[in-house]
């Protein structure tokens, strides 16, 4: 059982996250100062330094958080779990600003210096994981590699994101991610399931 | 026929271009200086500013160069040619500063306050154009609509190029544009076309 300390440290933390995803996503990673993070939190600057380290520590904890804003969301399994997380995604990236800041820190991240694959390696290990549920499920067309298949998803989700943001402020990203599974499905669905995976928005759980 | 004047001009416009192009690639947008690429050009402050107006002037051309550097290279038509295309731009980005560079400065321009989605724009309605070729030689299957798929591989290859940078320095992106064709190319070629298509970089033609 978590103590009253380490409770109020996990909400300490939390809150230094969620104004630092907010700073990021509006002003990205050179523009944004820790004193206007800590400002917008509330804390002190001994709060973000205790828990983060640094201001690179801070946006390494945002691109890592991705996946946790989304699971929570789902209870699909295997190929329609996949399918779901991307739609979800997609929904989520118009509003949650610690989905926004991390997806915006991973893209831009060689301008600052930064050279780190780790948040893209856990959406494929996240995504592979489920296909290899499908797999096991009769889902998957033979000949169809789960690793290649989720590698390819987190890949294309992120180009997507970026032309759509650049293109429309992600006005369009839902139907983007509705039209690669149009694309992809008939691939990689074995011909039972493909009728049965279902796309679109309303796949989105009501908040 | 164009003047000795004109001649020279279009070559310093070349050298501004190159010298740019290779301290972008090497140092991201933000830390490169004007001073730094006209002295790598051997040139004065006055050419660049004179052909570029700007250091965003001479970014906003790289972002804008890409496709020709890329279809001087390929004879082939159709579904063929838009699968060589990609195959081409992955080879060309393990060495072509012009290319490295364009596509850098796109990906990571939000972090410099730009917000330019022309490069897109401009490879997708290249693509769309040799996907309706292959529409109209009855090489894409019914139900697939061109801009959508030429669309969806602009965003697919901006994605797959960041991921393969981060995790192997671009090592594996040719093989990363393969996969995409090998998940593509079942849901979009007409069953007599599918067969036909060749990918791999053996369609890369030598230098």
């Amino acid at each position: 059982m978590p103590t009253a300390k380490a409770e109020q440290a996990a909400r300490t933390r939390q809150k230094v996250l969620l104004a630092a995803a907010e700073v990021f996503d509006e002003t990205g990673y050179e523009k944004a100062s820790v004193s206007q993070i800590v400002q917008r939190a509330g804390l002190t600057l001994g709060a973000l330094y205790f828990h983060f380290g640094s201001k690179q520590g801070l946006a390494e904890a945002l691109m890592n958080a991705q996946p946790t804003t989304i699971e929570p969301h789902l209870t699909s399994t295997g190929l329609q779990r996949l399918v779901d997380i991307t739609l979800v995604w997609a929904d989520r990236m118009k509003r949650d600003p610690v989905l926004r800041a991390g997806v915006r820190l991973a893209t831009e991240q060689g301008s600052h210096g930064m050279n780190d694959a780790t948040s893209f390696e856990d959406w494929r290990k996240l995504m592979r994981g489920h296909l290899d549920v499908a797999r096991s499920s009769g889902e998957i067309r033979d000949g169809v590699d789960t690793d290649q298949l989720a590698r390819f998803v987190v890949g294309a989700c992120t180009g997507m994101q970026l032309y759509s943001h650049l293109a429309t402020r992600r006005a369009d990203l839902m139907e983007r991610v509705c039209d690669m599974w149009d694309l992809l499905l008939p691939s990689v669905a074995s011909p039972a399931v493909l009728q049965a995976i279902h796309v679109g928005p309303t796949r989105v759980p009501a908040r």
